[in-house]
């Protein structure tokens, strides 16, 4: 009852297929596994841990919402040279805040010496978000990204990001480099300065350093976009489709806005972005200016403000960005979907691009 | 609809008890996240990889079988400090053989490149599994262990392992080190030689040299173990309780017998194991001899042996050996649970452990 692998994508597998006698209306489970990359070693510089446990979570739930997916449970990895039991405590508390973000259950971790595999003071985590939805009976619907729906015209909306999230760091680290700051140095660029719940066992940084800054943790997508993913296109029968306004979204990663759009697209629309339709914000700038990175680079390295990408039938998009809104997103209205002219490489074009420089 | 979590074993959720309108009769899903360890290091020593793969198949479809759980599908995830195509593609062949292995699906995973976390040439991998079973309805079974059905008299059951399996390896390495011999030297003691799958993009190695006897992978006993799970005890009315042979299974991991077969009792019981009832396999007996190691220590450290321990409802465990037998594995009967004297601190006692000395 599986599918194959698919890239970019989390694994899906079919209660009710592998097992129709006992299952037929079980639900369709979604897996998804990643760890938080080079972010890590900005926390090991800083000795925060708690953002990146939060990073961890993120990067796993917010793969699984793009499909339509509700994220049950988290299980998570933690490897490292040599057991530190406040570092540990720090960025499990990350991890047990980020599941609490997403409406997920924790049930699961696992904590691992290594020694010979690490660099000092390092570690790596690893998490896998297990979700699940109904694909069968009454209130069964399709996997995400219903690209037979999609049609020229529909609408691109974005949710704005709270920085790099957690892609993009091996680049960051090196212009930080390049810049003479150190990480503890005070951000050059301003940015919201994150207050971990009163769970966490790190406290809140106390003012906002550039390690701090580029800390910031990923921005948990789940909750508001799980409620939008209930909102239908008005006058039409539930019977037909397509009835619902989402039809396609994207998980803006490593790769960023090019690469990771037309993943959600059937081979014959191109997306048609408009950068200027949001401010890049300052960390961005920062990171432009003092790596001295193209406009296409940075496009193609960095989110750049936008966190997710959603394809909505048109007519619909007021009332997915009011939703949105009122859930405490910052929403944009980028783009649309084109017919794909023939021979075109780019799946994704974005306009104005050139403003960025 | 989860449990906390708990030590040993894999975190529980039940969809049923999440969502009692849609899924009644859905299974509860059990997780698992694992990695394998340091005997990587071994693997990066050899420059063989695929081995290692079916290691971390085998430790995480292990620790869900234990609970009754039917392995659907697996996650893994490889970090590195750079990737290089063949090793990753010799440890991805051996992750899939695994998966087959088990009866479960690969559906996802990921690679990633983390410049400045790893050790040269190393790589980690960890992985998730998730498995399911009927908790609720007529199929429904009580989640493993049953500790309520268990009492004395109980016969204890084995399954032998393959080797040290993914346990013990920074002893192992330092009483290589000790020994003077190096990984590519012959190897000193007798071990059957393994043969991966026909999809493995790695060879079988042509000669037991020290590396490759102790790369030989942790025994997967999913299937087998599967099929025991149905017996059931003669004569017993199926509403009645204990209705199955089987009434616990312990994976024996880091921490030996002594840690691990306590985890699957009630308080009110103990194991008594004779560690004469099966004979310490020669990769033990060398280790414990070129490392100085006491028998204590060899019974706190490795598996010695047994992989699997089973408490069977006396009477049955002539079916369940039988059983195990066909499917090819090796079945020892070791002791039976005893009434827990006030005041007993170990929850295990081997007898006959000078003899290894």
């Amino acid at each position: 009852g599986s599918d194959a692998i698919i890239g970019g994508f989390g694994g899906t597998f079919s209660l009710a297929a592998a097992n129709p006698i006992f299952h037929p209306l079980s639900p369709t489970l979604i897996g998804a596994i990643d760890g938080v990359g080079t972010k890590l070693k900005i926390a090991h510089a800083m000795g925060i841990h708690n953002t990146v446990g939060i990073d961890l979570v993120a990067m796993n739930v917010n793969d699984l919402v793009v499909q339509g997916a509700e994220p049950l449970f988290f299980l998570d990895c933690y490897s490292c040279r040599k057991l530190e039991v406040e570092t540990t405590a720090a960025f499990v508390s990350g991890v047990a805040d980020g599941c609490i973000q997403a409406g997920c259950a924790l049930i699961g971790g696992e904590t691992a010496e290594m020694p010979g595999l690490f660099v000092d003071g390092t570690y790596d985590a690893v998490g896998a978000a297990v979700g699940a939805m109904n694909t069968a009976g009454e209130s069964g619907r399709t996997i995400l990204p219903d690209t037979g729906s999609m049609k020229p015209g529909d609408v691109l909306l974005a949710m704005a990001s709270s920085g790099p999230h957690s892609n993009g760091y091996s680049l960051i680290r090196k212009i930080v480099d390049r810049s003479g700051l150190s990480y503890e140095d005070d951000s050059p660029f301003s940015m919201p300065l994150y207050s971990p719940s009163s769970s966490s066992s790190q406290p809140a940084p106390s003012r906002l350093s550039l390690g701090v800054a580029l800390l910031t943790p990923t921005r948990i997508y789940v909750k508001p976009l799980l409620k939008a993913l209930e909102i239908r296109v008005p006058g039409v029968d539930v019977a037909s489709s397509p009835s619902f306004a989402i039809k396609g979204l994207a998980h803006i990663t490593g790769g960023g806005l090019v690469e990771n759009v037309p993943r959600m697209l059937p081979p014959t629309l191109t997306a048609h972005i408009k950068v200027s339709s949001w401010t890049l914000a300052p960390v961005f700038r920062w990171l432009k200016r003092t790596g001295d990175v193209s406009a296409r680079e940075m496009s193609r390295v960095f989110n750049c403000g936008v966190g997710m990408v959603i394809v909505v039938e048109r007519g619909c998009e007021a009332a997915v960005r009011e939703l949105l809104e009122k859930e405490g997103e910052t929403v944009y209205e980028i783009g649309e979907l084109k017919a794909n002219n023939e021979g075109d490489e780019e799946r994704c074009t974005l306009e104005d691009l050139e403003q960025w420089d």
